[in-house]
């Protein structure tokens, strides 16, 4: 038969080969900033865990389990728990944080550990039984699970290239079993390289030997987290596999096939009997300990290290026997429980690994990441002390003790998990409404699928409904005739001004001579004299007193070299809001006043836009902020100087200092939240208008002299000015001053309501 | 009390003074073409006479009347009623059409004549007192109403530049009864120009004297329309005016208000007593003989005319006494029943009051047109035989009688109405598609209001029911978010590929790196490779054999030329079909071929093609009909010589010649209707897809090897290749071969449901 390398090559599959699917599991306890494990119940913001497809709880109610769905990228994978933890730490109490290492913080008396409070029965059960089996404290080691799945056209294309296997399921099950036996016999390289639990509390061992000294990997020594010596299961073939588990449920000494704590697991089905007729269709590899030093306990590389570690696997001529897994796996445990910084029994193995692992990069053209990956191996392998286990020794040793060296990680990774709120890392390249959606679906468990990035596209699944949104607020549950009515300024006014809103007076004109010949309209009103399609002031002129005949033609003249449509309006002086009209409520109104700075007798002006800009809303780049910094460019030196001021000038304390003419959030302006002190008539009027448009979403600017004073019928208090259909989200979500409104959280909730209705939300 | 001279001319309101607002009312008789008058039923296309706007019946069922709304301008209003007289035209039977002049055809037997056959009992019964009164023949003249109503913001700058009038109403009352006095002092003037019933079959006059010789009006002349003479209804002021019309009623010399055919009515109301305490808000004029050289009964230039002499009405410094009035009424009597050919008895004082009119258009700055009008106006005066009355009178002459004359006329505009089905003009500025669909509002009587012309946004109105419609097919029953999936190709292909529903394999890529290393994904694959987001063709490549790794490198790079995304794609060779969906059913399935045509073994190429673009569907100007002509340029000519023909070859008869390779319309395509000739399981799925994504309406794309097999679950019979969000429908409306499908009447079924509800749509 050929091997997988002869495939390979003949075929030139080489860019193929490294095409796979990939799924990370990582555990890991809560613990209270006193470095107590937090007692406290998995947040119920999380909703339910029967179906929360992201967020979970292993053994214990304090353990978190995060879950990646299958990507087909190492890059989108570690991106989804980068979120998953943005996620989780955001909505965690304050005081809590993740414990970043494998072994646990001191416990507190066994009876303490609360169980996973789950709804099902079943659930509960099995986990008294491992409490009775293992002890609640050997339940708490956390770690991280790795499911590998090879690309499916790769798999049909190297079928395709051999006539030993008359089906492709029996092929697919030989190279799954292939890796997995071989990732048996060899998998003490990982240990060695990726072991990172060398230490834990003397407190953690009760009824047995406590290791003299540091150690590799306590979590997968005799120490750890192992099935009973009589517990055997065989990867020979597929049917020894299955049969073997099932004896061992059989008899007892599993109570239920997933307590199989092998590092290697064949995956596809949940039920070890279908892999005979299904197949295997992925493999679980489970051996890996949190490492502390990345923020979500397993780094970038050794995603990809493993990734090509089990490429290996699968390269190489030989498959390993029965007899060489059961010497890998004595390997494996050896290395476990050497000093991290000596050197390996193994080194001449490992390094002989490394090197082949070269040379199949060097036959299939792989990318310089991957050689990066195993010459920071090899390196490893060469001096110990460079591994992740030895550097936690260093850590450990520069804190104090292991408790302080987890804690001061765990309120690090905390703290720059909650210091820009408004940015979902790992999914930072979408705009800042989409990411405040993915955050809020992820908390509650909505299934989310990119489906088109640079087109902010999300698919959006609970159970059998699936929801599209684009934008962050463009969905199924708004009218298409809505966005084109609010994206034509002259039909939304036709429309609210025949439907009896107040909208400014005015008119269009599509021709110079029209529109000049209209001035008899304007010459008692202050106007507006604008082109009908621009957004951004360009060709804009506004008449504060009264128009002349020539400078009103003036204006249309430079309006219409802007466009073939020119819009003359009455020009309404007053503060503008913004009303955020969502599924017939204002969950939110703002408004915004341009950039200022407020003087406090001592600062010059541009000491006090420096302060001003530190805060962390004002954000780094353009636009991906709620709010921007204040610049002191052209614009704003002119503004100040019309006052009188210069940037070194010290204005009085309490004196407002305007910096810009326009409100604009994007040219430093402030967002003030005032959804509680506008009165209810406004609302509604705002209300009724979008349901006019036929609009669920919408963003509605009003003019308002009194907003205390109410809106009548006989006495409109408004003038609505505009009606926008892709509302920003993120600039109600955190504000400069008042109470940031959570509006995608709204929009979830439109799209599927049924998630909010009693208990659904419940764990 | 200054004079409204004094008042525009004080304030600069010289543009404001033209400002008015038009509504015509046309009458014409339903003729057959063999002259005789139509005794059908007024077509049930038509709907229902209870609340039709535009399309009623007058006084007979055979008496069309149509009814253009109020609007702002004579431009749209001509339109619009050259708009109706398509729709009308188009949906009589072939051989009847609209006879052109004010006096009947040869009418038959009176007790055949039918009187309007309407729902409302109380209007029957008016009818029926009419009968009895005037006989039905007199009823059966037919003219045009002229409601005229100035700007509202005029009569406020006026009202406030005097002091008399206390209130803006009575001040706008006076504008109007001053308008009114004056107008019937002068119109005799009017009669003069516009008098247009020369001639009537000597068969009209029962007991009456038949005029001895051809006169300007029989219509407005003593032989015409007019009240008994007890009828007296004062204009001296506005109770005058209520109270004596409320004293014909009640001696009974009229039935009720509306029989009073005065040749100026006071309006705004439809009750007289209640002009009392709201005021006049318009004037209808009723005087108008239909003018048979226009089309639609009235020029645009006689509508300028008109306009041009109320202003002047109003402008004049005197106002007409009601002695005044009276020798007013009897010059306009003599007017009419003067020799058209003659000098009129009172061409001094014409030829003063043109001059007088000409003096105010120099005072307030009158367009060009105005004054164009006037002078014409004047020659007529100096040369009587350039009357429309004279002009009848040689037309009459030239044919040989006055039925041969009106029937010529009346076939005439009934082919020019019917030669371009897919036009409606009037609106031909818009697109085809929202054409069709307000021709298909026109007929049904659903209110139609541009409210964009540019944008092709109309407002439908249906009682209280509003619906908003843009491009013909963009809606509220559709969701937002179906045309913004469709708008994007990828997300479209993952969503219909998840459901199952066969698309063609293939991925998107970001970056050229990407791309290229997918190469092995594609290499046993005929694929196209294109930049994410171009419909024109441009940086595609198309691989119809299989593609070598160096020409799929350099299709990669060609494509990101032009995208920063790139989608390869499976090459699915096969006939494509366009499946319109249209609120869960596929009212049609169009295939389109390219520019082609067939021999006849006696033309060459270049005769057969001008042969075919004779066709009017191919129309003259581009995009501007449902078929576009072959053009014989470089690609066809290309084209033809790949297949060894120049234009100059004469292929064999029945043999097929392709001109392009592409088979779009807008390149010469021909589209052939096939709905009825596709399996069902087809339509089916196209149903499917659409509710996947959301849309009520969208245009699917498949590919179908052989549509007379069902598509099966198990065997997918066709891919889809694309949804469209906008789909054309003007192309399925009128096609090259095959059925026609009227979708845009589809839309206006499912945007207004309740008005194909049993009976609703009845007479």
């Amino acid at each position: 038969m050929k091997t997988v390398k002869q495939m390979i090559q003949e075929t030139d599959l080489n860019e193929a080969f490294y095409q796979a699917v990939f799924g990370i599991e990582k555990e890991g306890l809560r613990v209270k900033s006193n470095g107590q494990l937090a007692l406290t119940d998995h947040p119920h913001e999380f909703g339910n865990r029967n179906f929360h497809p992201y967020i979970q709880t292993d053994f214990s109610e304090s353990q978190l389990e995060l879950i990646s769905p299958p990507l087909a990228s190492i890059k989108e994978s570690y991106n989804w728990m980068a979120a998953l933890h943005d996620v989780v730490l955001q909505t965690m109490p304050l005081d809590e944080s993740i414990w970043p290492v494998s072994m646990p913080m001191v416990l507190p008396d066994e009876s303490v550990i609360p169980i996973a409070k789950l709804d099902n029965k079943e659930a509960v059960k099995y986990r008294e039984i491992l409490t009775h089996k293992y002890g609640k404290k050997k339940q708490m080691l956390s770690g991280v699970h790795y499911n590998f799945e090879l690309d499916d056209q790769l798999i049909v294309r190297l079928y395709e290239c051999q006539t030993d296997y008359l089906d492709k399921s029996s092929f697919k099950s030989m190279l799954y079993l292939k890796l997995a036996k071989n990732f048996l016999r060899y998998r003490w390289l990982l240990t060695y390289l990726l072991g990172a639990s060398p230490k834990v509390d003397d407190s953690f061992f009760t009824d047995q030997e406590i290791p003299k000294d540091y150690v590799r990997s306590i979590r997968s020594s005799h120490y750890g987290y192992v099935n009973q010596p009589e517990v055997a299961v065989s990867f020979n073939s597929i049917e020894d596999y299955v049969h073997s588990l099932q004896a061992m449920v059989e008899k007892g000494f599993l109570s239920e096939e997933k307590e199989f704590y092998s590092a290697v697991r064949l995956r596809g089905t949940n039920n070890a009997e279908k892999l005979l007729t299904e197949g295997v269709s992925y493999l679980e590899l489970r051996g890996f300990d949190l490492n502390p030093f990345d923020p979500f306990g397993m780094s970038k590389q050794t995603i990809e290290f493993i990734h090509l570690f089990c490429l290996y696997m699968i390269w190489m001529d030989e498959t390993a026997t029965v007899d060489e897994i059961e010497i890998g796996e004595e390997m494996s445990l050896t290395t476990a429980i050497e000093n991290p910084e000596q050197i390996s029994n193994f080194q001449e193995e490992g390094l002989q690994l490394l090197k082949q692992m070269e040379e199949m990069l060097q036959a299939t053209n792989g990318a310089k990441e991957a050689y990066n990956c195993i010459q920071e191996a090899k390196k490893q392998v060469i001096d110990p002390k460079l591994t992740v286990a030895a550097r936690i020794i260093s850590g450990i040793e520069e804190k104090g003790s292991y408790i302080e060296f987890s804690l001061a990680l765990a309120k690090q990774y905390k703290k720059e998990a909650v210091e820009k709120p408004y940015n979902l890392r790992g999914f930072e390249k979408l705009e800042m409404s989409t990411q405040l959606l993915i955050m809020d679906a992820f908390q509650k468990g909505i299934q989310v699928e990119v489906l088109d990035e640079q087109d902010q596209f999300l698919k959006l699944t609970v159970g059998k409904h699936i929801e599209f949104v684009k934008n962050g607020n463009m969905t199924s549950k708004d009218t298409y005739i809505a966005p084109l009515i609010m994206e034509n300024k002259t039909v939304t006014k036709k429309i609210l001004g025949s439907a009896g809103f107040h909208v400014p007076a005015g008119e269009e004109y599509s021709t110079l001579a029209e529109g000049k010949a209209a001035f008899w309209r304007y010459e008692q009103k202050q106007i507006v004299v604008k082109p009908k399609s621009t957004n951004y002031g360009i060709g804009i002129s506004i008449f504060k007193q009264l128009p002349s005949r020539e400078d009103y033609e003036q204006a249309i003249e430079i309006a219409f070299k802007e466009d073939t449509a020119v819009l003359v309006e009455e020009y309404i002086p007053g503060t503008e809001y913004r009303f955020f009209v969502l599924d017939g409520k204002v969950p939110a109104i703002l408004l915004r006043t341009p950039a200022n700075v407020v003087g406090d007798g001592k600062k010059t002006i541009k000491e006090l836009v420096d302060k001003k800009n530190e805060d962390p809303l004002r954000g780094e780049v353009k636009h991906h902020s709620p709010l921007e910094r204040i610049e002191l460019g052209e614009i704003e030196q002119l503004m100040l100087k019309g006052q009188g001021y210069t940037v070194e000038s010290i204005p009085e304390t309490d004196t407002v200092i305007y910096l810009r003419e326009n409100s604009n959030i994007s040219t430093g302006g402030d967002s003030i939240d005032v959804t509680d002190d506008i009165d209810e008539s406004y609302k509604q009027a705002a209300i009724d208008m979008s349901e006019i448009i036929g609009a669920k979403v919408s963003g509605i600017d009003l003019i308002i002299p009194d907003p205390a004073i109410s809106s009548t019928k006989e006495h409109l208090g408004y003038t609505v000015l505009e009606a926008n259909f892709n509302p920003a989200m993120h600039m109600h979500a955190f504000v400069y001053k008042g109470k940031g409104r959570r509006l995608t959280m709204g929009i979830l909730k439109m799209l599927f309501p049924e998630l909010w209705e009693k208990g659904k939300l419940n764990r």
